[in-house]
């Protein structure tokens, strides 16, 4: 009887999404137990749309295409922002798709995500087992985030924060040519959990401290607090480099961000963002040449400045995930376990889905310093490793040239 | 008796500014009429105060050096944003040069810049002849806008339109995920002349051609013929990638981006950029997913997507502007002159800064499409060789690590 496979992916893009996806593959292909590894378009809403494409005619002996798709950012299968029903209040979505399921022999199903993406990995898991069948659903982790608990990190973070890191590096070079008195402000992604924003550390080197000051949304941000950091700064430095997440709050709860709320001339309210609103306070107050920066969604797309451990672990995960189903888990995602900081050790494993979904992992206290404009060394060693070495994307008259499925857009 | 040399930087940053000092350097170190070679700190404010850096010292024998610093973005001399009074209401800053130059025997001043800094050039080689002083004075051009006059391309511009290339590249794909309708605008540097933004067009290859459409300011913008144009567009697909430049003018000639001039919390008014106000309309008039990014700096620092064919191009412009200069040449600036295509073939030369200073190129009118929302084929072909090749970026710990000039910052 034939086995078959299917996998999707869903969420926000990452750049090393696609090395899960490769793993998954690659898993698939050399498995004796699968025979057709299928993709669905669009996550869950593709797979329920019965829109599908056989990954096994276009990878098997493609060894080339393959390791094109570890480079190559966003979704190569297209992405949805999905969350299945409760299945208690509505079990349709579910039956919809387990009967796509038994049509083309499903036995395993493959879920690359985040937070949401593990809620229905959870939920598919649990109705397939009270449906008797044999269907083994794994959940494959991802998110520029870092906010999944658990695993070590997420794929897709280490790729993100070498490209913010090199980035926030390069506008310092850019900042400190003139000879006056200026304030750069870098807006980091990361609503709730300030990892993205954390790693601007690593533009930290011999020559330059950028960012001196760093604020976190898992810390209480005060306007007040924030000019006497700057004043304190320009004591010692002409060039102030501040990284902020788009997330910060003050003590209440409210984002910054919303402060600056204003009516544009289209009679639009128009939400600028954190940097934005902290670059008008700096002005205000200082008076200095002042800039803000949203480093928007190039910090989860720029593949060309991927991190090559970043992209290898995404792989691995893929493979993992495909191993943990043949082992017969269901209702786990595959996860990286670090064993030492230096040198670099990790090994991977699976986790019960339940622990993941739905839960988000903040930066630990300890790991801010005390007046809550920086990390500490701890937050350092963490994050140095994920960032290590570059990868060489694959290009045509000189342009990143990535792998591409379907139609040209 | 002596003969000593003087550099110096001036503008807005470029990823390639370093390497055309780096050819002077060069230069003065192989030639035999040059003792030392000093550097002004951020350009002619730093020669009237005096604050010089002695580059031969640095720079002889240090070839590993002198190969980083062809790599650094933005100056490592630092830079100023002053333009020269002029001579007959205020002789005083020439005078205070020209001490400077006669303490320093100085006989060659190198100046590295855009319009304002070739105004400078013409006016002290005008100066120092006037007062029979044995001064060359020679510009070297910079400015990722590539709006110099008589010189076929600037360096700056071929890296940053590499940037923005593949920055746009890797949104298209970032964009491409959803199964739903959206738009991306990609608001892109150049105020008056469009070559950054047209600069995108080489983003576009077999599977993608975003951006899909264009806009530039040599061509009037408007709101009307914006909408019709998605219209279209979204006739032939769900995703359109827009790069605009941050000059769009209307028919009357105002800024599309002064409309959404708002004022925030703090009462500051805010002008937000063409992007932003262009996204605000495409939610009112389609109410579909819209997302503006500005590339801001970034396009103007990211020394890791440099062109090779940038760099090496502005290191040549360096050793020419020495070898103008020993030939006895004053006033004048080191261009380049392309022989051909394809193969792309140049020579190097020089021209009077008469011709070039307070002058600007803007995009021929043949190159732009009739419908103003596009740009033709012989703008691909004069673009595409200047982002030929990628360089390799000096690392420490996995993120770019270049030459910096005094303590850390």
């Amino acid at each position: 009887m034939m086995k078959n496979a299917i996998v999707a992916q869903s969420g926000g893009p990452t750049t090393a999404i696609n090395a899960s996806l490769a793993g998954v593959i690659k898993g698939c292909l050399e498995s004796h137990e699968i025979d057709v590894l299928y993709g669905a378009l669009n996550g869950v809403e593709g797979l329920m749309d019965e829109r599908l494409v056989n990954l096994t005619d276009i990878f098997d002996h493609n060894e080339d295409d393959l390791n094109v798709l570890k480079l190559t950012p966003a979704m190569y299968l297209g992405s949805c922002r999905r969350k299945l029903k409760d299945v208690d209040q509505d079990s349709s979505e579910y039956d919809i798709i387990i009967n796509i399921f038994r049509k083309y022999h499903i036995h395993y199903f493959f879920y690359i995500g985040g937070n949401d993406s593990m809620d229905t990995v959870g939920k598919m898991s649990r109705y397939v087992k009270e449906h008797q069948m044999d269907v083994k659903v794994i959940g494959i982790p991802k998110t520029i985030d870092n906010d999944l608990v658990v695993t070590d990190h997420t794929p897709g973070f280490g790729s993100a924060a070498r490209y913010v890191a090199a980035s926030v590096l390069e506008m310092a070079h850019d900042t400190y040519i003139y000879n006056t008195k200026s304030v750069l402000i870098a807006e980091i992604m990361g609503r709730d959990a300030g990892w993205l924003t954390a790693a601007s550390v690593l533009a930290r080197n011999s020559y330059s401290r950028a960012p001196h000051l760093i604020y976190l949304p898992e810390h209480p941000f005060s306007k007040e607090q924030f000019i006497e950091d700057i004043k304190a700064q320009f004591k010692q430095r002409e060039h102030v480099v501040i990284a902020v997440s788009e997330g910060l709050r003050d003590g209440d709860g409210h984002y910054i961000s919303a402060e600056t709320a204003a009516v544009d001339a289209f009679g639009h309210a128009t939400l600028s963002g954190t940097g934005k609103c902290l670059e008008g306070l700096v002005a205000e107050k200082f008076g200095c040449k002042v800039r803000s920066v949203e480093i928007n969604v190039l910090q989860r797309c720029a593949a060309h400045m991927a991190s090559a451990t970043d992209i290898e672990e995404s792989w691995q995960l893929g493979l993992k995930g495909v191993a943990l189903a043949l082992e017969g888990k269901s209702g786990e995602m595959s996860i990286v376990c670090r064993i030492s900081d230096e040198p670099y050790q990790v090994i991977y494993d699976g986790a019960d889905v339940q622990q993941i979904a739905n839960a988000e992992k903040k930066i630990p206290t300890a790991w801010i310093n005390e007046a809550g404009n920086d990390v500490t060394e701890e937050m350092v060693r963490y994050l140095r490793p994920l960032i290590h070495g570059s990868v060489a994307v694959p290009e045509q008259d000189s342009m990143p040239h990535y792998l591409f499925l379907g139609e040209a857009l």
